[in-house]
């Protein structure tokens, strides 16, 4: 029985294995931290040569602590963990944070397993190896070497890579970020960021997460963490090695596989997850977020003394997706007694280089006292009027009304010494103010993505009923003869099972069989040889195209017999398949496969040409409700195809959606398909539906 | 005869009209901070009251200062101004920076229109109205209202926004970027930027040029002096009103059109300015390019303490286009002494969280020091063993001396206040370090885009000789007739004058002509009715498509006769064209036009669906060099078709770069013509050549 995660954020006690008298060494540091960050728990200096650390009475080993430990922080060399580790198991303690590295992450791998099976088969959960600690404001704990003087307040940051987490710590505090907790995962030989992320979903002191993620081990897990993560609280991560040489310096940095790129940034997007790219882009984010109350609407009022970064801001406001409130009737009435006559009453509201703060006060009132707007931007730019400490006050006294009205408003300054004074004064307050537009509308942009995301999210999903049975037996037939892909009949069958349309045909082994399949099927058909014998077929005479009548039917039949046996005298010919000849329409590319790290996906796109020249495809992890499926299909760059270019009708939207579901389904529930593929599925104009021309199914080794 | 534009950057003698005792006065505050700046010049206010204005003599009016005045600051009210400059006109006065607002950006054409006219009757030279002034290293002069304290250097920044202008003075003091000049435009009634751009150019002092620019007036000028300016400087545009809504806002707030940004953005980059969008990159820029030497080669390095901003900034690195070396032999060697057996001796070279200032030392001189390494990104995370004194004198020493060595290197520390300050101690020292990763890689690249953009420059346009008098008559004819746009045989001829292939095709008049028609042009052809009278030509049953023998000709023939009887009994018919059946292969479209701000331009794009659903063109200023044409192509996403998809060969692009050297030549050469497209123009494979399907061309309303 593991121990609740609780005792991991809010220790009753602290064992530090390697504490250490000599200031230079991180067993200092430790113990320094834990004694001067205001934890009220026992803390307990382990060190073999006993004596007294940093005033606290050492003990030679673990064991002769009497009293129960929680936890425990390991920071002495590689070799000696292991027996320590043992040891710990032993005293009953439930989390050890390993901070020594020399593990996995040298190709010490053997070491690591062995540590991490002991201690689960004892019921001790480790953090680490191969990590800086971890910071709890919870228990008012800094069990970590950084560098001290953390900010408590509510920004938990979960980071896979040690030095960058370190240096985070700093900088967290030179910007005025209070964090709630901060962890390194390391070489994550149990717990990982799945697990800390469903714990810091829960606390209540958490309001944003930021996770640095490099590889993902079980995506799946760490992906409906995720999810139920963002329904509680905005999640933004920065995953590194995007690139594909970003991707091999991450593998060699921590071992472990960082997953497509591509489709860990759909699924993210896909749960509402706020990917940023840059260390300035997430704590901007953060920042903002973790005090932004929800926007009242979609319709947002930039107010300024400049028109340049007035502009500058409507150009970020398209870029981030906000939209801007212009009822020019009503704007003149706002401001009509706050803009002199050479402003702008439209919105961006330009009140002048000449405005003071008390302008400036007034501007904010009449836009955001009004329901009709949901969200401000309030952009200064110094000026020869300017006053830093009433703009101080003013920007102080918005924040503040507007975060309790639930107006998010943000603020940019841009200017000289006094303006960045002010600014750092009014962080230091918590209130953010940015020095740049772009950073600043950016994070209105997330807050109103968060929302937008969170208000859409879809309970139900769509769900049918297959006959599953009857795809596993066509696929357990296969995997007898030990082949792990599905031949054309069998995937055709596959489709007929689950209800998706494929072009008709029929083997015909006479001339008159062909002549009724081809009047049932309807003119005009493709003919093609049948024969195991004959895999080019075009190249034997053995197909013909676009016939167009019982006479034709008759003399190809015989003309392909004939070129086949002349082309092949001791090939077998098994008939001669009648097709139906599909008109052709929008091909487009439906997809679905088990990912090795993030489990069932599915994709979409537009076919032929489309998909391999500009490689427009959508990804999603599935379940997914019919409206996500359109969102889905509306990504791609090509979908107006679908609406209908040159005057042609609006396709079969319905029909594609519904393989779409079907194909979805079929993965989910036949757990011996590992991938299928539609290529292409052409979708016809609305009401004639969507038939599936080529079909290849893949299945699992497993 | 104008003045020497020297004159405005270094006057002689300067006077203020409108200057003043009151320090809450814009007239105050210009001449105080022109006496403190250190302008060695002769000062003299000038103010109806007379007296004393800050401890020099006030003169009552212009024409009582003996002296020769070369520059006036104007800070008087707007029905003043035109007055003032009359009398400025008598005195001689060489430049009049009119600072005063209320002119055409509150709608006060006319006045505005006058003091222009006037100045330009009298040779004196106008800078604004509605500006904030100028401040000018060469003359160690503030004439501006801004804050004071500017630091003379070498970025030199011209801008379109007061406001913003003013604030980017106290933003660079902060940032500590040095400054050559200063100069906002303002409603440009007669400077403009491109004005100051060419004098900035040529200004040995100033080694980046930064331009914030709303609306541009004559684009072509414009476009020409950019062109001449990044042969000899990095020239940083933000371009803001890139938003459709944005475009609004500047053109509200300047009354200057913008310009579709899409070829704004086109003939920038074309011509090797660097766009930012935001303060923030175009400073950290400006910062960077204005002491980076060239990159020794395209192999760069980077060396980092933790792994986690290394894989950073090798994304950063493939985003912002920097090659990495990685020569792992070569590097193994490099660093065998200095990484410890944890750290990676791939590139991003991982030094670990245990090195010290004097490792980081050694491994940028085991790397910079090599000549196959051409530049360098060194990555600092605060750690356990940080030590700030040492830290910086290593970045400095080495800063300065791969300078000298012509390797450009690139700081970036993360940490907390002590870092910070290290970093702010570095970047007094002009040395620039930055706080995020994706930022300083950024400016490398841009470094590596500029260099390139230098190495790779065309001195030598295509340019080939046309018979445009011929091409001239055709559009005169049709101008003669009150016609905007030629005929479609018209069309053709101009194809025909400039060797441009399009589908063969003649008008038949008898059955006999039609044969021997189709039999010149080779089989299958198209027949199509030709009559004035017949607008819908399939409709009346006037096409034949698909002809295949001399049989099928002549029965064509007599069933269209026939139809079009039937259809129109009155309809005179002129005859039948004959025309080449063309074979489908890529779809192009080329188009060249004369564009009301930037003039010539040329267009290429993958035609059909893909102009249409993907918006897949390029836009190009004329004239090109045939290696910028084929730079060109090559920047089209679906490019790849071009070389042959699914097995095909690769196109003709010889035939299609000399469709485009045609088509721009013939618009460049043919005044009377404005716009041409030829959509689709139909490209074959090698060697087969390129077909413009159909073309339209429109005359000059001029």
């Amino acid at each position: 029985m593991a121990a609740d995660i609780g005792y991991l954020f809010e220790p009753r006690s602290i064992a530090v294995i390697g504490a250490s008298q000599d200031p230079v060494k991180i067993g200092y540091r430790l113990v320094h931290n834990i004694l001067t960050s205001g934890y009220s728990g026992n803390v307990y200096p382990v060190n073999p040569a006993g004596g007294e650390v940093q005033g606290l009475q050492a003990y030679r080993q673990i064991e002769d602590i009497e009293a129960q430990v929680d936890m425990v922080c390991t920071v002495i060399p590689a070799k000696h963990v292991l027996g320590s580790v043992e040891s710990c198991a032993r005293k009953g303690v439930k989390y050890n944070l390993i901070i020594s590295s020399g593990f996995s992450e040298t190709g010490n791998v053997e070491e690591e397993k062995k540590i991490a099976g002991h201690a689960r088969r004892h019921g001790m959960r480790i953090v680490g190896p191969n990590i800086f600690g971890l910071y709890s404001a919870e228990a008012s704990l800094d069990a970590t070497f950084g560098p001290g003087n953390i900010l408590p307040g509510n920004v938990a940051i979960v980071t896979q890579s040690g030095a960058l987490g370190l240096a985070m710590i700093g900088k967290t505090a030179v910007e005025n970020i209070g964090l709630s907790a901060i962890v390194s995962v390391g070489n994550k030989c149990d717990i990982d960021e799945t697990d800390l992320l469903e714990y810091l979903t829960r606390q209540e002191r958490t309001k944003v997460i930021l996770m640095y993620i490099e590889g993902i081990k079980n995506g799946e897990k760490f992906i409906k963490a995720v999810k139920a993560a963002t329904t509680k609280k905005p999640v933004i991560v920065i995953k590194s090695g995007r690139s594909e040489r970003g991707a091999v310096a991450a593998a060699s940095h921590t071992g472990s596989l960082a997953g497509s790129d591509e489709i860990v940034d759909a699924l993210l997007t896909q749960h509402g997850v706020m990917r940023a790219e840059s260390i300035r882009d997430a704590f901007n984010w953060c920042k903002f977020l973790a005090q932004a109350p929800p926007p009242g609407n979609e319709k947002s009022i930039i107010i300024t003394n400049g028109g340049g970064v007035g502009v500058m801001a409507t150009d970020a406001c398209e870029q981030y997706g906000i939209g801007l409130y212009d009822d020019s009737a009503a704007l003149k009435q706002m401001f009509s007694e706050i803009i002199p006559d050479f402003g702008s009453a439209k919105n961006p509201i330009d009140i002048t280089g000449g405005a003071t703060s008390r302008d400036y006060d007034k501007a904010l009132g009449a836009a955001l006292d009004k329901r009709e707007i949901g969200a401000g931007m309030a952009l200064y730019c110094e000026t020869a009027v300017f006053d830093a400490e009433n703009l101080q006050n003013v920007l102080e006294k918005n924040f503040r009304r507007y975060a309790r009205q639930g107006k998010p408003v943000v603020f940019v300054t841009v200017g000289g010494e006094n303006v960045e004074e002010c600014m750092a004064r009014l962080n230091k307050k918590s209130v953010p103010v940015f020095g740049d537009v772009y950073e600043a509308v950016a994070c209105l942009g997330k807050l109103f993505d968060y929302h937008r995301y969170l208000n859409s999210r879809a309970e139900t999903f769509e769900d049918i009923a297959i006959d599953s049975d009857a795809v596993d037996r066509i696929a357990f037939q296969a995997l007898q003869q030990n082949r792990y892909f599905l031949l054309a009949h069998e995937a055709r069958k596959v489709m007929d099972i689950i209800g998706i349309p494929v072009p008709a045909g029929h083997i015909a082994r006479t001339i008159e069989d062909a002549v009724t399949s081809a009047e049932k099927i309807g003119y005009p058909v493709v003919m093609k040889v049948v024969s195991k014998d004959i895999i080019h077929k075009s190249d034997a005479g053995g197909v013909a195209l676009d016939i167009c009548s019982k006479e034709e039917v008759m003399d190809a039949y015989q003309v392909i017999i004939r070129n086949c046996r002349v082309y092949k005298p001791d090939a077998i010919l098994d008939g001669i398949e009648i097709g139906e000849m599909l008109p052709k329409d929008v091909e487009t590319i439906v997809g679905a496969r088990r990912d090795p790290v993030f489990g069932p996906l599915i994709m979409f796109g537009l076919g032929g040409i489309y998909v391999e020249v500009m490689k427009d495809v959508v990804f999603r992890a599935l379940p997914l409700a019919r409206s996500q499926i359109m969102d889905m299909i509306k990504q791609t760059r090509s979908y107006p195809l679908l609406l209908g270019v040159r005057g042609e009708d609006r396709k079969d939207m319905e029909s594609l959606i519904n393989v779409i579901i079907k194909i979805g389904a079929l993965l989910r529930k036949c757990t011996a398909i590992a991938d299928i593929e539609i290529n292409p599925l052409m979708v016809y104009e609305q009401g004639l539906g969507a038939k599936a021309v080529d079909v290849r199914i893949l299945l699992s080794h497993t």
